[in-house]
């Protein structure tokens, strides 16, 4: 077996860092993924080593359990059992991904993370909010992003412009209130969270998205 | 999504509960499925209706996962990504097979169970066992089983019988561990455990679990 909980050990080292990892969160169809590539570029442009990654998966364990989670029928699994699954992937995903990466002083841009968790499972699946931080900090390495964007759009308004897939089949009244789940989140840790509007023209998301970055590499420097 | 969190709500009603749940541990080559089909026919044998299951897996989605625990490199998952897909595969099989089987009066008869996550990865993985009760008995339904029946034999002689697999491959070592931690978990619960050496005659290993069974009846029906 490899690392053997080593999440336990690491609590006090990377909890309270300001990290190299940002995530970008938001329901289906806020355009993530092309967010994802122009912040890879910036920061590739400006010299910095960067990993483009994603959840459900990232590594190969990942990517082999993703295909549980989004294949099959939407009942196909109990929110407790789509939990622990994502805990897998991720635990996987940070041993093998995440944490080298960040050792090795790459920045993780990440298309979903512990916070669509927080979403789908804690507040849309009832599994508890606190309850799933709790069980995140305990047993898993607790890399928290050190800025989220969350990309935010209308629920009806994503999901025609989304693939469909397990998720997306859940129905309009599940993706609304995903959608206010996520702006839960961000109204909870503004200094984390920006909240940025996906519905205007791609130019315009990307330049606020590129400045928020931006600000957070000014943050992290001083 | 189906059945949300039963878990935690069901935890009074079925937690003291002398339940038909039958589990059968032991390392590999031990003969647990001969003794299984054969425990299931003695109980049908008495107009019982009977289960015959196994962990991971017993239901489609952990079958599905099963294939992730036991294909591949046996450095494949770390313990901490193992645990976590063993108990999503647990879960699922909770409620899809194991609670209605025992809602319905059926007796359930479990090739591995809880007592092989505590020894593979609580005790030999060391995550922890204290740790990983707490962990089992806030997220999943907590049916343990009423009587446990421990296949014990010395670890080389079980490898030599086994097939070759994920976890067969992780050395002589490992598996001599494995059997210690079993018979530690029999020894901290002597009521539940009935530990049979699997290298008696075949005979002999059938009619001493078939003895366990019938006072484990007996002591159900007082």
């Amino acid at each position: 077996m490899v690392g053997d909980a080593p999440s336990r050990r690491q609590v006090v080292l990377t909890a309270p860092a300001l990290l190299r990892l940002i995530s970008l969160e938001g329901g289906e169809g806020a355009g993530k993924s092309t967010q994802l590539d122009a912040l890879a570029a910036h920061l590739e442009a400006l010299g910095e080593a960067v990993v483009q990654t994603r959840e459900p998966g990232g590594s190969d364990g990942a990517e082999a359990i993703r295909r549980l989670l989004v294949e099959g029928s939407h009942e196909r699994w109990s929110a407790t059992s789509e939990l622990f699954l994502f805990l897998a992937a991720r635990q996987d995903h940070l041993e093998r991904v995440i944490r080298p990466a960040l050792a090795r002083g790459a920045w993780v841009i990440t298309d979903r993370y512990w916070d669509s968790t927080r979403v789908y499972q804690g507040l849309v699946g009832r599994l508890g909010l606190g309850d799933l931080d709790n069980l995140h900090e305990r047993w898993l390495a607790p890399f928290r992003p050190g800025l989220t964007l969350l990309f935010d759009l209308p629920a009806e308004i994503g999901l025609a412009r989304a693939h469909p897939g397990r998720f997306e089949a859940k129905g309009a009244d599940f993706h609304a209130r995903v959608r206010a789940g996520f702006l839960q989140l961000a109204r909870a840790e503004p200094a984390r969270f920006t909240v940025i509007d996906a519905q205007a023209d791609l130019a315009t998301v990307k330049a606020r998205a590129k400045a928020a970055l931006d600000t957070y590499r000014q943050h992290l420097a001083r």
